[in-house]
């Protein structure tokens, strides 16, 4: 279904454990079994999920045979950044009316809570 | 498989006709028929996906029975840009690096240019 780079992108990163892994990735390489630690998974699982990763050009891997470190390849978090960057004025808009909301609420209650004292 | 709330979002995202669906209501509300129209997709199709976007929490729909305009929901989308965040670092020090290698290699073609010239 997904054939399209975003999409290709947002699929590879609707799991935590592939997030997990790019958080990883983050601070340095590491090897396929130094990734698979912190998760208590096999390296299968690991494998399966660095193969998804590594198709959306995510990660790319070393070439030597045994140990092949995998890198971050930020690239495509930038597209997601830049396409989540379109939208930024709606939120902002909507963050700003929860905050008239709020700014009339608190000043509804100073008011009621003035009319409590007068009584 | 996705049961986190980043992950129900980016799976939602990653097909382009639900970003499109987004894109169209970035500029106001819209009713399911208006939505449909320019993707020459059935009503029963645009709903599937219109349910995956509301699962997500990235769009609403109105009550009234008929006619349930569809508005958009940022929040999650603000969700995802800070996520992708974390990794501009990464990506900058990516074009940082490319840039470097640019200006090296046009450092190098000037001077073999020079020579050529000199020849």
């Amino acid at each position: 279904m997904a054939t399209d780079h975003l999409s290709n992108t947002f699929a590879a990163l609707a799991d935590p454990t592939r997030r997990a892994i790019l958080a990883q990735l983050a601070s340095g390489e590491r090897t396929v079994s130094e990734l698979a630690q912190p998760f208590a998974m096999s390296l299968p699982a690991i494998s399966k999920h660095l193969r998804v990763l590594e198709r959306a050009g995510l990660i790319a891997r070393g070439r030597a045979a045994q140990w092949r470190p995998c890198r971050i390849e930020a690239g495509p978090i930038k597209d997601v950044a830049d396409w989540a960057e379109r939208y930024r004025a709606i939120w902002e808009k909507r963050l700003d009316r929860l905050g008239t909301y709020l700014n009339d609420l608190t000043k509804k209650e100073t008011k009621n809570a003035g009319k409590h004292r007068r009584k």
